[in-house]
């Protein structure tokens, strides 16, 4: 129990500047009395506690104030990716029960499907509603769902991770020991808010007292001019965007006030760490899900070559473990990779199922693969259920495999990522079929399935799928497959 | 739950610098190792989980080793102030049923006395004493009793305030996130390990991963000589320590890293705070005691001057509210002062009397008088029943009463703390007599039952103390019997 997040923040330093967006600038106190307003309109289309609202917004200030707004209501927050396809935001809809859908007009087309499913309502059209009254939360409660966002899995179909607010305070409280916290901190925000790399931020500007600098798209020539600015102090990248950075800044260097890059998303290579180095860039790798509430495990610069490949050690407040067949490994031993702390989700929405798989003994089982060195360093190895990563993007070959085989056509269907220059990896798809099936022709099917990023870049038609003795696809054993 | 505290620091941060102490330094593993072979001594002696030892030692690397060894075992520590006699001493050993008071050469007079109490070990016998297993906590439970430490109040005897493991993470926690954190603090303690003041330090080290340099004894030669050399950021003060700094000061400045002087213990002058923004020594007063963890509502510089006398604003998980009538008061009108946080005690030691007295709905009742202006900051209008602060220590006049009345030819007592340039305070005690009696001889009848700081000073003879209607003694009006 704290009291009210935002509410607390406002009273404590109301002429602090939160957010800058467009241009323009809000204090905490400004942005507490426009989430307040913002949810008295809220509360006059129905809204209560408890309820779910679907949000698919880009990332302005108007959104941000929705969020809070919608925390002041205590209602969770369903965090849509925008590219998801209508159909997929609508398993997540109506598995999570969402009976709201807050959009922006640029979303109208995906809306307009999903208004059967939940009611919409127009960010626009907020200011025009009347507004109604709402009990004022004067504390909120750790086990409260704060947010939910979908992940993928082995088995397919998306699962609905519930973070609450004392996982968000516990991230960010991690986070703060780890990385510092200084009155004069600024934090670009150029990662999608429906990410927890984006969410986590906001939240931890209200914890800090810090100010948000909110890019709606990331952009490499605005953001190098920024970081060369000293205006910003702390960003959160993924590998894609840091890449397109540094061949944006050339041979020019950051300000010092600049003083973290958080890098998440996957595994950094090796020559990309050595370029920043060599500029003084000060990476922090790290290692983190949806279902820890964002980092969890984070490297600092001094050990970023020394340890090159490893994703750091826990947080304060966080724990890991390499276990395997049961057994807590010794260092440099390979297994699953286990974490525990007070950052890491409830569970996942109506997945009992899931949970009892992901949860023993208090430790969440990742599903990636990988060890500790002899001073506790983790080196991720796998990533779980051979996650594809692309651009920052969690990919589940599941998920797309599903769809693969709900075409007529095909009897198998296997997927992984293989490597690309500009993505880091993309998905490429393995097809056993009954008659001959034209590439474009699968990846028009799958475009009203599955957002353009889970598309199979390429697809092959093979004989057969690798399989282990009890017939499970192997999928690692498909890299054989690729025509070299 | 969070990982067992000095451990996980030894794993994050093995090779950052723990402690400084007469001129030597130790690093957080190697702090982490010498705690464990401490821990493995004293459970040699016998020493347990939850039992209670009382610690009875100066301001030495040693100690703070000892006193991680405590938590490592699990056992709570009683924190003797020296200052005590050791009847006042054997009160808190047997009041919280202390089975162990490690203690050191110098305090060995009163340990010779405290000797049937409790099992004496002394520190310095540590070395030769075998070495004992003892279980590895692998996490630390925030509901466990870590500390504690006697407080009184208005009924005279000392009150056990228990301090859990929890407490202490969020009064680390709060300050942070209102101080900042950086990775170069250095916090320099110079106050007494037994006070709150000193001990929080010890804990936000371990949370930080921040250096303590630990002094002995305040010292202003050292102290301005450190603060002028860059290698400290932060120090705890009382008004006392700071007046004392200032004049050995001089013409002279800070060094620029020198960032946070942190001030508790009571009320401060307002010349004081004006020499200080004068001398840019970035002053943060603080209101907050032993059932708080530390300070819970802190007053920035930037605000010092403009809000005079005030406390401050609370720490981001606590809040403050004024009581009157069972009302919270609005702005400006005065009552008593409620707490509420996680930083807050779970409680007195054996005293449901207290504990419900104090506690309501969840906040804690300070007995402290004081209002909020109408941006929420505090003022302290009077400390709880009656407090004389003198140099930094707390003095209840009620334990001073008591004493005084046991004299054969005292029939009433009445004590408060008078103006002294030194001290801040110091107690006067007022005296209706069957008989003349010296003061030299009531001063001498004290010695062997209180502390000297709280030994009256003064002592004046009247031939009756002021009384309510309820026949109560009315304290506030027994200034006016002071002589002019």
């Amino acid at each position: 129990m704290l009291p009210n997040f935002l509410k607390q923040r406002a009273y404590l330093t109301p002429n602090r500047i939160a957010l800058i967006s467009q241009g323009t600038s809000l204090t905490f106190a400004g942005l507490y009395e426009k989430a307040k307003e913002t949810a008295r309109k809220l509360s006059s289309c129905g809204l209560q506690a408890e309820d779910t609202a679907a949000v698919l917004l880009n990332s302005r200030a108007e959104t941000v104030i929705i969020l809070h707004a919608l925390q002041q209501l205590r209602v969770r927050t369903l965090f849509l990716n925008h590219r998801l396809t209508p159909a997929e935001m609508q398993y997540q809809l109506t598995d999570s029960g969402a009976k709201w859908l807050i959009t922006e007009k640029s979303f109208r087309e995906k809306a307009e499907v999903l208004n059967e499913t939940a009611t919409v309502i127009q960010s626009e059209a907020l200011d025009d509603l009347p507004a109604a009254g709402y009990e004022e939360r004067a504390e909120f409660a750790f086990e409260d769902v704060c947010s939910i966002m979908y992940t993928s899995g082995t088995t397919g179909k998306p699962k609905g991770v519930l973070q609450t607010y004392g996982n968000h305070w516990w991230s960010a409280a991690g986070s703060a020991l780890n990385l510092g916290v200084r009155e004069d901190d600024t934090w670009l925000c150029a990662v999608p808010l429906f990410h927890i790399s984006g969410f986590s931020i906001l939240m931890r500007s209200v914890f800090y007292g810090m100010t948000v600098y909110l890019m709606e798209k990331f952009d490499e020539k605005e953001t190098a001019k920024l970081l060369k600015s000293g205006r910003i102090t702390t960003m959160s990248v993924v590998t894609n965007m840091l890449q397109r950075l540094l061949r944006e800044l050339g041979q020019e260097r950051l300000h010092p006030n600049f003083r973290c890059l958080l890098l998440g998303g996957g595994p950094a290579p090796r020559p990309l760490l050595e370029a920043c180095a060599e500029k003084n860039i000060p990476v922090f790798q790290s290692y983190g899900m949806t279902e820890t509430a964002s980092q969890t495990v984070t490297l600092a610069p001094e050990d970023s070559l020394r340890k090159i490949g490893s994703a750091g050690k826990p947080l304060f407040p966080a724990q890991i473990r390499i276990v395997s067949d049961g057994k807590v490994c010794g260092p440099f031993e390979h297994g699953e990779i286990a974490v525990k702390g007070p950052n890491v989700t409830i569970g996942y929405l109506n997945r009992p199922d899931a949970n009892q798989k992901s949860f023993r003994d208090g430790w969440f089982f990742t599903g990636d693969i990988g060890y500790l060195d002899d001073e506790g360093f983790l080196y991720v190895l796998d990533r779980r259920s051979d996650l594809i990563i692309s651009g920052g993007e969690n990919i589940y070959p599941a998920e797309i495999e599903e769809v693969l085989l709900a075409h007529p056509d095909i009897l198998e269907a296997g997927v992984i990522g293989v490597e690309d220059e500009k993505w880091g990896q993309v998905p490429a798809a393995f097809i056993v079929t009954k008659r001959a099936v034209q590439e474009r022709e699968l990846q028009a099917f799958c475009e009203t399935r599955l957002a353009k990023f889970k598309i199979p870049k390429k697809v092959y038609a093979v004989p057969a799928l690798p399989r282990n003795a009890s017939n499970k696809l192997v999928r690692r054993k498909l890299l054989e497959l690729l025509p070299s």
